[in-house]
């Protein structure tokens, strides 16, 4: 979720009427950050969160608490909001901030991205003994990711061979199967960490079908409360948003 | 069967006219349906109908029975009309109504739609042992529904691959298998449902036969009949008809 | 063999210009069924038919005597004329006429068209113990039918899901094993009831050899000649024309 | 190789001008017959012919003695020329004349003209146990009408399928396999006349090497001196020729 | 990486100008060795090497040292220069500089470059024990010329058959597992030169760790440390720049 | 390598420009070959040849006497020059001039191609044990040729079937394990003629060192050294020098 140069004019921009219409004097943090939610995710949509009935919000705050808890217990960044208002297209969503600029990524942190991904179905599947539509994004990038470890980065048991559109039916084949075999180890991992870790995940959960959106402290709280400890640093973010 | 802004629109309009053709001083609900009818699914062919001979309506009434009972019984939503008066292209229509706006799909809500488009094939079967080729666009629309489960929403033994156009022709073939495997079993399920109520099964069709449309009281009464009650709750729309 | 509006009012037109023509006051029956043929097939070319060798008339005899036998003892319609007169491109021609508008097709209709289509091959094996170059396009035809059966209409072992274009290589072999195992039944169907009907097989034929053209009547009287009684109704075209 | 109403104009202007050079006073056969050769086949080229080596010659006077041979013992038309004066981009040509217009063509038939295909290169095998590049377009028809027997026509183990382009590559591959066959055992067949006819077919080389073009009463000669008689009867062409 | 016309006259023209820059009277081996680097590398970018981690900088230097040790104990040329200062869109680079003017390349030469690309990736395993994203380009580049090797110059087991784009599926796969392999063996043949050669290793990993860049000189002595002499002779590059 | 009439122009154009240049009075036939040469092959390079190494300038040299080792033993013509002087993008080349002009190929001229265009690779592995790029060209051009034999001449256990584009990827495999098995063969008789004749090979090679050029003439005398006489007549072209 990079930012370009327009992308981020735009935020200063939009924030710089959001401190207007609030009459402050300046472009406080907090316009920062809301105009940049709006500008990369869409303006919230708080009413279309009302028509949800009870089972969706359940599923709906269990998805996202998926995808933060992973993130949490199996991830490479800190998470830094968790998120069922809709924005945009999108009925929830979980932030994290990259700790670093990276310029290389290693195994472990694409292996750690698609468990990122994976989240929300574990959290169907461990919570609800279901599966949804709702993961299919979800899906789509993490096969992505997935194919990029095996067919471009040789990050599999096929080997160093790039594969590309040119390849064999067979070898695209067998690199179908090196995805496949990578996404459901995967899995495997990101639904032990649920279910290992149920207390805080029903905490989480029930965090946002209580407020809707639960911030870096919240989650730092809850952690706590399960005798856990952040495998991340603080990051900039929450450091910028204590000193303002 | 979704409804655009400019579908509800026209709606309106065709309501406006009926409403002043058949001098009311207002619109009524029953212009309001009937217009919806006429823009959604096309004007209404009584004399079509007539030129069936009585093996085709036996047919056809079975089919549209057929997928009601499959609504009724292993469907999301309630049952609100079933018809065989020809309406544009379409010589029968069951109608549902939604219970509630859905923002995602569980695997069962997904396998109950394709349940209720196996219906028609279903007691074609049931009824006359045979197969017509009036399910061809049930079987196309099953198989959609059943693709994006097996390729999109990793719901199927195939696992959370995202499969898509350049997928290897081996992988593409493990995935029609899936499909079909799904549509087996969805199939012997509702021909399982035919034939455990076919005491209501045939009661729907001769009510058919009879009056050519069946209304959500006709279904809930026939249901009483044969001492079972629907599993769905009462339609919004049978809920407006009534106070109307 | 459909026929459109503008189909329509060509026969209409040719039909008045052949009353005309005659002489006759008004369009006569003969006038319009003559101008049907010219407009669906063709002007008749009897001078072609006397360049035909004795073997080549015997062929093509047999041919069309073939294709009228699958549809008496296997077909959905019956038989309104058979003939070897050439028509357009075509050396023969057998004639059905539906006993009703049909709406839906179901798997015995499906089947007997096919059985029909490969009636004229069937009858080349029988009689001369040869194939000929003939009945190309009746084997296209056939094809084309028993691919929908199988791969539109849910009607072979291979089950309900749609067989499109994008349908995998392996996918689509089996589909054309269904197809090829669904012909060759078919094609022994069609030779086991020429031959168990020899006798009406040859009268036919020798019919056609020695008048060029069955009509409905003679047809019925053939069935007579070997104690059968037609399947099917008497053709709308043989009462207007009777009645005439 | 069938003559359109251009090629028939054409060849009667050739002729007219030939009959004009050569001061007749009306087209003789003679004319006409040349000016169809120049039309269809291209200027003869004798002083191409005379820098071939003896070699070359032998091998091309086998290669049309060949099919000369497969025509007469196996195919189903009339020889009524064999040359080796080039002409056009052809070294050699072997004239055959149908007995009668066909419409329909049978299996025999069919088996015959790729018989008739591959004797020139059953010649090469015979005579110098080696295959030449001037058999090309002798193979590429021979496929063809092959592949039209088994694909389009039914006429092969495959059964009655019609087998187009959006076959599956298995389904291509059984059909390739048919031809394969066929073209083998046609060529068995073909070895095996012109082995067991060896003085015939040496008499026809000799003659085309002595003489560059033997014709339907040379070829009756030849068979005469070898026992045989043609199983075919005179050419319309022989004929005309013989009255002229 | 060879060079046009263009890039000689652009890089002696960003020469002068760095010597008008410099005040230089003339233009010196420094400005021309700077400015070749810049034009077909691109613009030093130390800005961004400050903002890496240590971990970052550590895999960086290893992969870099990598490539050198590859191309200094199995590569055809001898290694010129070894940097981490990231260039245009590089991070790191090695320079080598050809022997000689080579107008065709042996096996042994294209097994070479082979092994000096893979070496970036053998050392993030030897010292980290994992792979990162950072070796694409190098397993891109190495595949093709292992494809190459084996399709277009018969390098391999599957013999001297050119393989075109026009293969098979079935014999480009073939040719696959051949690349795989060849790539395999490279990998385990640098794996082991690292692993015994840890030591000289680890030395140019420090060094570049420390001074961002290592000269051919350096590398001499670094060699020498571990009682290794350089197999290939001193570059032309580090002759003109000794003399200089 | 035929040569068209605009070849023919151009080459007689440029053999007046040089005899102008040299002040002879009339075209020599030193003149015309040169012209030819320089029209076809493009401008002798020997600048280029300097900067070869020893090792280079001895694998070009057994490179082209591995071609004429192969032409003179198991090819259909007769060699005329041997050269590694570069000329246009060509490093080094083997005349041959044709005995006599050839209508069709055998068997035994396609197969003694391939040999030829073997023989250089032959060398390489004969000599040095490795194998180059600079048998690239030569490599695809036997290939083409082995894929014709197969394909359109109907001259492997393939059998007669013309295989074109449209072949099932089953046949295209079976067709291309018939080339490299072509392939494989041709080469170990080139193989076992260099060995066999390693004398002859050696002198040829070292006379190309030495001169860069190898005449016919300089050919027979190699041949007579050991013991053997050419297979083939002294070339047109020898015939017209020696006039000369």
């Amino acid at each position: 979720m990079g930012m370009s140069g327009a992308d981020l004019a735009n935020i200063m921009n939009q924030a710089a009427i959001m401190a207007a219409k609030s009459k402050a004097t300046q472009i406080e943090t907090i316009h920062a950050l809301t105009s940049r939610d709006v500008v990369l995710l869409g303006e919230a949509r708080p009413s279309v969160s009302k028509v949800f009935d009870e089972r969706t919000r359940h599923i709906l705050a269990a998805h996202e608490a998926g995808h933060a808890m992973a993130a949490l217990l199996l991830g490479p960044d800190p998470v830094t909001r968790i998120s069922i208002i809709p924005r945009g297209p999108s009925l929830g969503v979980t932030f994290m901030s990259p700790v670093k600029e990276r310029f290389v990524h290693d195994n472990d942190y694409m292996l750690g991205q698609v468990m990122v991904l994976l989240g929300g179905r574990a959290a169907e599947q461990v919570v609800f003994g279901t599966s949804t539509t709702g993961a299919r994004d979800d899906l789509n990038r993490a096969t992505q990711l997935a194919r990029d470890m095996v067919c471009a980065h040789g990050m599999s048991a096929l080997g160093l061979q790039a594969i590309g559109e040119g390849a064999s039916p067979q070898l695209q084949y067998e690199a179908e199967k090196q995805i496949a075999e990578l996404l459901k180890d995967a899995m495997v991992r990101v639904v032990d960490a649920l279910e290992e870790n149920k207390g805080l995940f029903e905490e989480l959960t029930a965090g946002l079908l209580e407020r809707e959106e639960l911030f870096e402290e919240d989650i730092a709280l809850a952690l706590g409360n399960h005798g856990l400890v952040s495998r991340h640093p603080v990051s900039e973010e929450a450091k910028i948003a204590e000193s303002a």
